[in-house]
């Protein structure tokens, strides 16, 4: 059957003390809600609709950015959850299907959970997803069970004795027919403390009509929501501390895994050595046996195998290192290509450009891929040797096993196997180095004689 | 009743290892002496007195940098607490008012627990500040009370077993008017092993001329003192984890917290984000909507909203960047104002030098504001635009809507609208690269076969 | 009596999930290979020898390198332990002494305790260490005790229910007599399940010939074995952390110590600041009162006291800092030698290098020290002037009290006292900037529209 994830991201978040909708704010390089929409693809949903609210242009256009087959439903009104997902009703009139409902700020939701509510789903009308609580909390709603069946979930303010004994707890997620959910939804009233519109009364209210209602458990730390900045530094912090651990048991070796910061989409192969204090932000893959030197910075770029990076090295998106290149210290890359065995050692910047195999660029070097108007791309080819300190003022080239002469500034194109240079001859003017110092000194002592 | 507070800052520190005298010591970029007088500065005390003994020059001008009003009094030998407080008595001969007594190596102390203990002095004559340890030590003093009256402090190894299994400790610090707190200390004697002459008499002294002793409870944590470096890097953490958590609490982003390094006066607006790896020294401002990117290091600066600093970027004292200032990697600024929209992106060192509205300054560029005798300023308008590796040989000035040609040497000023260049012309010298390379490798070949 | 090291290597570590061999991963900057050697030679052996196996050549070169004097035997197959030692019989012939087996992957195990172990050979014929292991693992054998007398070591699957009991473990260590051992190990079989021929029977057929047998405790923590990348990444930081403890007790003032990465060969004096996030390579001293600042990243250099270096400094290996010589902030120092006093404070590369005492080398300058085939040095002398982004054409020389001029390539050597310049004029275009934005923009625009 198929399936139509409801998101709800309208929350302001008040908590975080942020302009930023709550469901925008990152762990490890994605927002919050693309994570929860990631979790949702598991169940492959025929559609996907995120519930905004606060921020609603920010949260939709972050949604389509993840995923342009994303549907946006404005909750105007935050009255409740029931009347959150209420507000999905004409978007899915006629839908035949699940409505699986979850959360855009609980990050750790596993997929295999929601697999298993959707299995539980073929054989109940309501699967509400719930988990046992270590310690008593007030917050939480209560599952209160009669062997399988869910007979209600009751607020903790409005249980009894017994019921505030009970473990099992409320995530807030459920699975249910389409149909039937915006049928029990009508009756859903706010004759309560808040005055909102609860998903939580669904299950009584299915049990009201004969329905089968019940109850899969999930870990209590799937369920972890955000609601403060500390919460979400320390989902980062969990994240990192899964990330490094199946980085080292899949074979990478990092001797100070604490100091490495890693997206939520880092590839690294086999082999590869990270160094301490590496930061990858998102879309960064890194081939087995390459390595990545101490206090190096990498966002949406490639690194061949045999490759060395850093230290100190900033790889910017676009940045792609064939096998066995070398990118030193204080050296930038930014949309450019190095074919094999290219070598950029020191204090460059290289931006809009394509080395060629085996090309020395030496230090100092920079691209000058912009006019003050417009980007130009700057091509250089096979075994060229740049000298220190060229700017290639670019739209330029340098041929194959062409040469620069150090500190030249190449505007021209420069021909296979050609040296160009573009340098004043060096003048010695003897003595004048210690009659200059004399002058300034003397100057400097007039001056702190006249202040 | 005014105050004058007493800072007892003599101690050598043996176990600190080092030749900078213990209350200098650093604890988030402020020397322990620092955190004290700011502690004590929360009762607004008409006189501050530092007792210093070893390395006493050094501790005068840290305290004297923190407080030009400061005082301070030299304790010659270092004959007890008792002693190092009477060598105030002839600097307040004839104040009338209280005097409170604190410790330059006790960081955590809180100003409020200062208040509390004038306050109580208001109804006594001589109140003590105590603890309640958590687990026998025998270092510390013990607080033997009679109801609200404090008896008498008794040393751990002159105590009966009842008087050791006593919780409430000695913390050191007194509170008490001067006049009264002179004349007792009159009465103390070093008859005792160490031959040193203590503080802690005080109280049974004056329980025996019938005044009024008592004393106040604070927690544990904030009598901590700090006596070697794994202590002073302990306090350290501790003043990190408690700032960050400020900052996390006020709506500022950090990704991974424990990665940022804060100052004891870091200020950083509501919605900055601080990237992994980051390093404030004191006094930087963030405004809200600034981002850090990692590994930037900022001291003495203030940077706008919107502003977008790093990675790698190092903001000296006196940089200050208005709204939208971008500074990327590899750019140092020292001394130098950024207006509104300005941008330098990579590799550069702007000193000494102001830069106009939404003018952008290339790669490689350099302020050149040393002459080896002298600083000099460069001031460069309003949209101008520096070409990549220009050095502006200060004192030079760019106009606004001036250019500068890539690779240029700017000594002389450039007029608004100009465009200034001093560049040899490109040579092209066909083929050449490869003979040269060729005449290399023969020489190297003849070279290896010669060693 | 003199002692015979044997070294077991040649595991292949298949939960390393590595092609190197599990002996070559590094904990601080050295091969785990490397920390048993330096273990071991507190026992001054008149031989050491590794046993190899996966990866022997790798091994080989690995043990070579650190001690020319060992030898290496290769284990063709892996038929265990046993049959490892069993390797160094041909090796050993006629050597009259002890032999100590240890392994390649215990890196905690302390000289001290071999040292116990050889002592305890004087009295006995076999000596095993074990330790008591604080929960009960089957993991490990067990050490069969009566008295002082080692009966047997047990392993878990084939114990008695009492046996199993026993908290006393086999570390895998053994010293003995190197005729008896290989006696003994002439009678070891491979009748087990494994089909291995194991180093553990040797007590029991020890005792069957009426020699004495004892066993002798060590910590757990000691015998540590790296199986995992995890357990390496722990193992690394076991060892920072008590690194970084004896750096703090001997006076090293650090103000984020969990942010420093050192090396097993660091040498930091006291006094000496390090800032947060610094990486110390191998073969680094730092003297006494020098400082290294935040980000900074040190290989095989020496810093002298009163030298100041970094932020973002990278001293690669031949770095030789003079004292009070400054390093600033994104510059790489390689192979080069800084006199008293000499400055490198910004955005330079100094590599085949000598400056002289009281030189400023000015920011952007470059030593271009490779021609594409060899590598050439520069010299420069004292109270030298190098204008910023100077590049010095290697081999070059500057001479004492010389300067050059910003921007300039020099090639041919500068005179003591010289001015050398490579400058084109500065020529001015009144509004021609002006003209090219307006030209640039038409330009953009028009191919926007051709788009």
């Amino acid at each position: 059957m198929s399936v139509a994830l409801i998101i709800l991201a309208a929350g302001k978040g008040t908590r975080m003390k942020s302009d930023l909708p709550k469901v925008l704010h990152p762990i490890a390089g994605a927002p919050m809600l693309h994570h929860a929409m990631q979790t949702g693809a598991a169940l492959d949903p025929a559609r996907t609709i995120v519930v905004a609210g606060h921020g609603a242009d920010q949260v939709q256009a972050a949604a389509l950015a993840h995923d342009p087959a994303v549907e946006v439903v404005i909750q105007e009104e935050q009255l409740g959850t029931g009347h959150a997902v209420d507000q999905v009703r004409a978007a899915l009139d006629g839908f035949e299907g699940d409505v699986v409902v979850l959360f855009g700020d609980t990050p750790f939701l596993q997929p295999e959970t929601l697999t298993r509510m959707v299995q539980a789903r073929r054989t109940h009308d309501v699967v509400v997803l719930g988990f046992d609580i270590a310690a008593v909390q007030p917050r939480y709603g209560r599952l209160v069970m009669d062997g399988d069946r869910l007979v209600k979930i009751v607020e903790y303010k409005d249980a009894t004795e017994d019921e505030r004994g009970i473990r099992f707890t409320n995530s807030g997620l459920i699975a249910c027919e389409a149909k039937t959910l915006f049928a029990l939804l009508s009756e859903v009233t706010n004759n309560n403390a808040s005055g909102e519109y609860y998903l939580t009364a669904v299950p009584e209210l299915a049990n009201a009509k004969g329905l089968k209602v019940t109850a899969i458990k999930c870990d209590e730390a799937e369920t972890l929501g955000i609601d403060s900045r500390t919460d979400l530094a320390g989902a980062d912090a969990i994240f990192q501390a899964r990330a490094r651990a199946e980085l080292l048991d899949s074979g990478v070796t990092m001797m100070a895994p604490d100091t490495v910061y890693l997206s939520f989409d880092t590839v690294i192969g086999r082999d590869a050595l990270i160094e301490p204090n590496v930061v990858f932000g998102p879309a960064v893959t890194v081939e087995s046996g390459a390595t990545i030197r101490a206090f190096s910075h990498l966002e949406g770029c490639h690194v061949s195998r045999g490759a060395i990076v850093g230290p100190y090295a900033r790889l910017r998106p676009g940045a792609e290192l064939a096998e066995d290149v070398r990118v030193g210290n204080f050296v930038e890359i930014k949309n450019a290509t190095l074919a094999e065995g290219a070598k950029v050692n020191h204090l460059s910047y290289i931006g809009d450009a394509s080395v060629g195999a085996a090309s020395n660029i030496g230090a100092g070097t920079i691209t000058c891929n912009y006019d003050g108007v417009m980007k130009h791309r700057t091509e250089i080819g096979a075994r060229a040797f740049i000298g220190s300190n060229t700017m290639l003022v670019a739209p330029v080239s340098v041929g194959d096993e062409a040469m620069t002469g150090s500190g030249s500034v190449i505007t021209s194109d420069v021909d296979d196997g050609a040296l160009a240079i573009a340098r004043a001859p060096q003048v010695e003017k003897p003595g004048m180095a210690r009659k200059l110092f004399e002058l300034l000194k003397a100057k400097k002592a007039r001056q702190s004689r006249g202040s």
